[in-house]
């Protein structure tokens, strides 16, 4: 067996995540799972009519569970963005609750062991659930978090800058959705840190933050949905993962300080969650985080 | 300049095809166009908040038509598959081919003097009346064709024998819609003619006409419409033309026999049609090609 | 773990399918194996050089003999290419044979079980030798034999026709050496017999054999080695294993009929070789085949 | 034409970037070059001999320096590692001096009005001397710098803190040789300032110094030369460059306080050089950029 992965859900993110992990021959045997048994179908057949003309093979299996037994990561993807009516991922929550619980026992009646990444909204919450549910450690249990709304921010940074949207450093923190905030105190561009670009007074670097906001919804306006970026997240993780890069990145993770799981830089490996990072944040920052945390508590129980 | 290519159409198909050029790092420049300005924005500002999460860079442009100028490649994937109620691709015909003159014109406005690979249904009538319009070289002007069928040809026989579809060769040819026909005489597996492995009289490689047809079904049906497959064709033709590869593949070029764009296999290179090949085909083959010649003129006339 | 190879012998070739494999993004754990300490160390220094400048990540491991336990791949390059004064590679083969006892004994050592990939010359005797004495099953025991004088054979044939090599088909058969020959009559360009080619006399194919066989000599003599093409070959091998792509492929693999290893093309997936093909071959090219296996058998008795 | 790319020189580092190229799909049409025709003919003869076993196509072309007009980057790699027998990249300078004339008048002569980059050692003073003698715009012609030995230093504090060097930010600066140093001030590690974490006294980041120096011991003296690292460290550069990704990255460019080029970090787009950075470095490190600058000027005069 070399690098087996499953996914989760059939929409818009799911097909999406399953195309660009063939495409970056980042998978050999591909699980996708579906209850919309009759779409799963048609994109694993698509999939195989692109073989011929591909440059690399992938083995595709649909809704075999028992297939994730030994598979190295499992994407979760469900979800029903027709909820989300007033643009708030927590719309979506009882609806994705209630599916959990049969898929976390065939999951884990899979016999897998391996790690599981959220993407799933909102995801704080469901990442929690999925960790509750399936008793996986702690560590082997992520959400794609603010690692979206981090490129997001990076790539308006970098047109203001006119520099490549990875030559911009710094993090957005907390839930992903309404009560995230970009950490300007992280931001560095041009090897400075943003704060010493505003010093003119001629701009304040709030004025992104709408910017940034903006990019969301121009995306979910225009097509009712979002997955190129957020596909482009959640293959970033699971390359990192595969190759166990220890690398940075803000991802929703177990936030022992806070009780929750909510996304904050950590080193990402094959072991899922590898090593804590401490930000040296504002004390603004720590209060919006803090709030942060609360809201997606507070939510989740609703 | 480097690798520049343009998309005219971002339905299913153009940012299907978008993405997997930017994630296969085939582009650098990518310049997209929709009437649908709010559809085309959000895909582009989708892709680029996956940059930051990449490792390669993507400079993408929006509605520029003078963008094309210095395009290699423009690819043009327009139409509405919605108007497909019978199956029949012509039944987009009238409505793409209303379309056509504005854009061609905007085209040689733009100076465009590339190559034009055309998806648009029905294929073969489209690129005959692109060819026209734009007055570009006929060997400028290529249609996908019956690579997509030709490629779910060969992974309906590498399921049969259990290989690689990349180890089966032979054609699908004639038109990309119904008239088209598997060559049979030019089908290899394992290293011999498919019909060597027929003398049992077990089965007919005809059964396996209807698994093919049937493949497309499941993908039509199951979602209403097909994009990963037909993209990987366009891709690999891009690819090939890019790195001008001379690769003998089965594109719908223009048949100087026939008087009309049919699907046949010729060697594709940077200048796009490079070199003509000639099958040597069996009687009852000859005769369906011609028979679906004059179907595509036919039907391009009503 | 995910996909872990490893490569026994830095040499020209070790260092540059490690390179390959590296760039491929084709490994994530990489165990290098030589006798020469601080040349196998200075290689694996400079490919972590290279890493912050790489878009993915490889962990590398030096003389860890006990890591090969799970690995999927492990590859020989071992040899002394100065050896070959004659140009013959059995001019290697006492040197080789006396290196392979205690390298085998400590692969069985290390509880390896995956598939062995044999690049050392004379390939197929010494594939027969790893085979033995590792006591692994035939079809997990492969050489990388006339995949590359076969590449070689379409390089020459596409230079004639203007076309890609990989739009030529056709086997170089036999031993990896003298005895070697091109199966001609399997030797498809353009969709013709390369025969139907020759009927105006011009030109026969045997002129082509002397063209491939210099094409070697080039690079030999050019700089006392070959490292690219066999690079090539051998990842294109590793590539077809781990996606379990079930390639059609001409490598040595244990010939029942001749009772050695010698190169004929069979079909490679996970599991090595995972199915025969049986070649029409013309009776000149049967005897040219059973000559070839006769000069391997008692060339490796001497 | 779509990438086009030129190598002068063709030694352990020019070949190894011709392949880095071809297995990356970065280079579409490749102009190898060479005085010594033999070995430059014998590696175009080993790629060409494993193009039927990659996934993509690339046309080489030897010796022709006329093929160089349309080139969108030539690099230099000609040097005489044999002739640094000291361990002082200066010790080859006044051998690839006179080389630099006549190659300088045969680019010119072809056209040439891409983007030069320079590996050739000193390559501060090569690089000088190749933006001179070319009169090509400074932006345009670019060295390597201390974009490798920035990598060994991600490399080694990557280690120490076991992270991916890509985790690690920072740079090193001023000559490619002896008196470059890392601006220690400007590492950052697990989003902290590197010097945070010695506070303990238990270890000095100077300490660091060592074995990013013995790392480049280790493989010069393991093999003789370095060439996977350096080749990188100039892929990536020609990346950045070919897809105007305007990254910031730490190369040798001209420095108008210095009257030098030297390495700094700088924006690199599809023009070169395209921006500038100023970092804020302490009073020492200006001190040793100071007279790195020095030192090159002083040596490049000798």
């Amino acid at each position: 067996m070399t690098t087996k992965i499953g996914i989760i859900g059939d929409g818009h993110v799911g097909c999406t995540v399953a195309h660009q992990l063939i495409i970056s021959e980042l998978v050999d045997d591909l699980v996708m799972i579906d209850v919309n048994e009759k779409k799963v179908k048609a994109d694993a057949v698509d999939f195989e009519d692109a073989m011929a003309n591909l440059p690399n093979h992938v083995n595709i299996k649909v809704n075999d569970y028992s297939a994730l037994k030994d598979a190295q990561i499992v994407i979760s993807t469900l979800g029903r963005i027709s909820l989300e009516t007033k643009g708030d991922r927590f719309e979506e929550l009882e609806f994705n609750k209630k599916q959990l619980k049969p898929i976390t026992d065939t999951i884990k009646k899979s016999g897998f062991n391996g790690i599981l990444l959220v993407i799933s909204n909102p995801v704080d919450a469901i990442t929690n659930l999925y960790q509750q549910l399936t008793g996986l450690p702690k560590e082997h249990v992520i959400g794609t978090g603010t690692l979206l709304d981090t490129a997001r921010m990076k790539k308006v940074v970098a047109q203001k800058f006119d520099v490549d949207p990875r030559s911009v450093s710094g993090f957005v923190l907390g839930e992903h959705g309404d009560s995230q905030f970009t950490a300007w105190s992280t931001v560095k561009v041009l090897q400075q840190p943003i704060s010493e670009f505003t010093q003119d007074k001629s701009w304040r670097v709030e004025d992104l933050d709408n910017e940034i906001k903006e990019g969301g919804f121009t995306v979910f306006n225009g097509k009712g949905y979002t997955n190129y970026g957020v596909s482009a997240a959640a293959v970033r993780i699971i390359r990192t993962i595969l190759t166990d890069a220890r690398t940075e990145l803000p991802v929703s993770s177990f936030q022992e300080k806070y009780g929750t799981y909510m996304s904050y830089p950590a080193v990402v490996g094959r072991e899922g969650i590898v090593a804590k990072i401490n930000l040296k944040l504002t004390a603004t920052e720590e209060e919006l985080l803090q709030k942060s945390a609360e809201t997606i508590k507070e939510k989740s129980q609703a």
